[in-house]
C-alpha cells in the first residue's frame, strides 16, 4: 500500500503529472490496455478514432472494434514509414477519444509531435518511449504503458487518467480491467503484480538519480544518432525506411541495401552475435536489422554497434 | 518460451493433468479468471449456475452478471459457515456451467467434495487451495488459481481447460483474458508476467522435491488438525464457527467465546505479534482471528501457534 503510493509519487515528480491526473497500476501490460482503453472510454459516444502508424496502434484498433465503432484516421497501409501531416488526417469529431501509439517498436516510427485533437481526448500507448523524454501530459487524456521496456519488467501497465475521463466504463468491463474501479482502491483492487510494481519503482527511481527525463533525453539522442548518422553515411550500403522526421529513438529498424540483401543481413546478424550484440534480427513483418536502445542500454552498447558497423561497412562496402 | 512449457509441464505431472486440458497462465489473477470465465464460458446457454460459499465465490458471481444469467444455487446467506447438502441445491440444467470456489479464505469453508452437475461442465477457482492435495483433475472442466496463495507471487493465474470448451469466447472478451488466444500463442501471446511464472515455477518444483501432493496434504491435515484441535478440547473459550466436514485446511477463522469477546481477541492478537506471530487478525468481514496455514507455512511454524494459544488458554480460560 505506502510502496505503491510512493511508486505514484515517484511518477508523478518525473512526468510533473497535473494534480488532476490519478496515477494506477494495473496487472496485464499493453495488450489489457489495448481493451481497457475503448472499455474504459467509448461509451460515451460509441466511437474512437485510431491513428495507425506501426504494428501495435493496428492491434489497438483490432482489439477496440470489439467495443464499438473505429474510425482509421490514416489510410490503411502495411508499410510503416511516416506520419503524414495532421492536414491530412480524417478526425471524427464525435470520437470519443483519439488513440496513438507514440512509437512503435517493429516499424520505428516515433510521433514527433503532439497531435491536436480539437478537444477530443488524446489516448497515447507511450510503452516504448515512456520515460526517455519529458512530455506534457496535460495535452493527454490518458497515458498508458506496459512496463517492460522503458520503466521495469513485464506484467504491469502504468495508467495515468484525467480525472473527468473516469466513470464512464461500459458495464461489461471487467473488474481487472477498470480504471475507476482500480483507482478507487489505489490500485489494489485485487493482489496487485507486486513484484512488477516494485521493479517499476526501482527502475523510475534509478531514472530520477541519472538525472530525470532530460538526461534520458539526452542519451536517447545520442545513443540514435550514432545510429542513423552511419546509415545516413554509408552511401546506402546500409537504409532506414522510415523518414526522418520521426525516425525513433527507441528502436531504429535498418536494411543492409534497399531491397535488403538477406545473406548480407544474415551475415551481419552472425558476426553481431559472435561480438555479445544480440537480439538485433528485425522483426519477421519487416525483415532486416532492427537496434532498440531503451534507458537501459548504456551509451558504450550502443557504440560498440556503431564500431561493428562501420566494420562491417568496410569490409563489404565497394 | 521453453521456461513457459517446462513449468506447464510440471503442473501436469502434479496434478495428473489428462491430455485432454490444456495448461495456459495469464496475467491477472484471480480478479481476472472472474470476468474470463464467463467471457469464455457462458455464451453456450447465456447462463450460469453459482454455488456461492464465501466472500470469493460470491464475488465471482457478480462479476459473471455483467455477461450473462447467473443463477444461485444456493440461499443468499452472509453467514457462510457451512455447505448445503447437495440434494438441496438448485442447480439449472441449461447452465453452461457451474462455478464454485473449493475453499473460501474469509469464511474458512472447504469443499469436502467435488460436485456432481450431471454432465454441465464444474468450473473451481482453486485460488487458495490447489497443490494442497491430489485433485481429479477429469472431473473439472476449468480449473484456476491465482499463484499468490499456494504456488508462488500475485500477477499470474494457473488456468487449466478442457479442451472441448475453448473456442467458445463472446466477441467482447478482451484477448488478455482469452484462453484460447492464449493458449494457442502458449501462453505467449503478449509479453507474460513472466517473473511471477518464473516463481510459480519454482514453488511447484519445491512441491515435487518435498514428495508431491500427497505429501501436501498430509502436511496440511497435520497443520490445520493441530489448531482444531485446541479449538475443541477448549470448551467453548475457542470457537470455530464452520461446519466440521467443511473446515478449510488452508484457513481457519476462529473466536475467542461465541459471540467473539472482542477485547479478548484484541490482546491474543497483541500477545502473538509480540511472539512474531503475525497477519493473525481475521478479514473485517468476520472478525476475530484467522490462522492460514498455505503450503509455505511450516508445521514448526504451526506449532508455535497451537502452543501459544494452549498458554493463552490457560490464562485466561476459568
Amino acid at each position: 500500500m505506502n510502496l505503491n503510493v510512493e511508486i505514484q509519487e515517484v511518477v508523478r515528480r518525473l512526468l510533473d503529472v497535473p494534480a488532476n491526473y490519478k496515477v494506477i497500476f494495473l496487472a496485464g501490460g499493453g495488450l489489457g490496455e489495448f481493451a481497457a482503453v475503448p472499455l474504459n472510454l467509448i461509451s460515451r459516444t460509441g466511437t474512437a478514432d485510431y491513428v495507425v502508424t506501426g504494428a501495435w496502434s493496428a492491434k489497438a484498433a483490432k482489439e477496440a472494434k470489439k467495443y464499438g465503432k473505429v474510425n482509421l484516421v490514416l489510410p490503411p497501409t502495411d508499410r510503416y514509414v511516416d506520419i503524414p501531416d495532421q492536414s491530412t488526417w480524417n478526425l471524427d469529431p464525435n470520437a470519443s477519444y483519439v488513440h496513438i501509439c507514440t512509437n512503435e517498436t517493429i516499424h520505428g516510427v516515433e510521433f514527433d509531435f503532439i497531435p491536436d485533437t480539437k478537444g477530443v481526448p488524446l489516448v497515447a500507448d507511450m510503452s516504448s518511449n515512456i520515460m526517455s523524454k519529458k512530455v506534457d501530459v496535460s495535452k493527454f487524456g490518458v497515458i498508458y504503458a506496459g512496463a517492460q521496456k522503458n520503466i521495469g519488467t513485464s506484467g504491469v501497465a502504468l495508467v495515468i487518467v484525467r480525472e473527468d475521463l473516469l466513470n464512464q466504463a461500459l458495464p461489461i468491463c471487467p473488474s481487472l480491467l477498470d480504471w475507476t474501479a482500480n483507482f478507487k482502491a489505489n490500485s489494489i483492487q485485487n493482489t496487485p503484480p507486486m513484484f512488477a510494481i516494485y521493479i517499476m519503482g526501482r527502475v523510475l527511481q534509478w531514472i530520477e538519480r541519472q538525472g530525470g527525463l532530460d538526461e534520458m533525453a539526452s542519451r536517447a539522442t545520442k545513443k540514435a544518432s550514432l545510429i542513423y548518422n552511419i546509415i545516413e553515411e554509408s552511401n546506402g550500403f546500409y537504409y532506414a525506411p522510415v523518414a526522418k522526421n520521426v525516425r525513433s529513438k527507441m528502436n531504429i529498424p535498418f536494411r543492409i541495401g534497399s531491397p535488403g540483401n538477406e545473406a548480407l543481413e544474415k551475415e551481419f546478424l552472425k558476426g553481431a552475435e559472435a561480438l555479445g550484440l544480440i537480439q538485433l534480427k528485425g522483426h519477421r513483418d519487416v525483415g532486416g536489422i532492427r537496434a532498440s536502445t531503451y534507458n537501459a542500454v548504456t551509451l558504450e552498447e550502443v557504440e560498440a554497434l556503431a564500431d561493428y558497423m562501420k566494420d562491417f561497412y568496410k569490409k563489404h562496402a565497394n
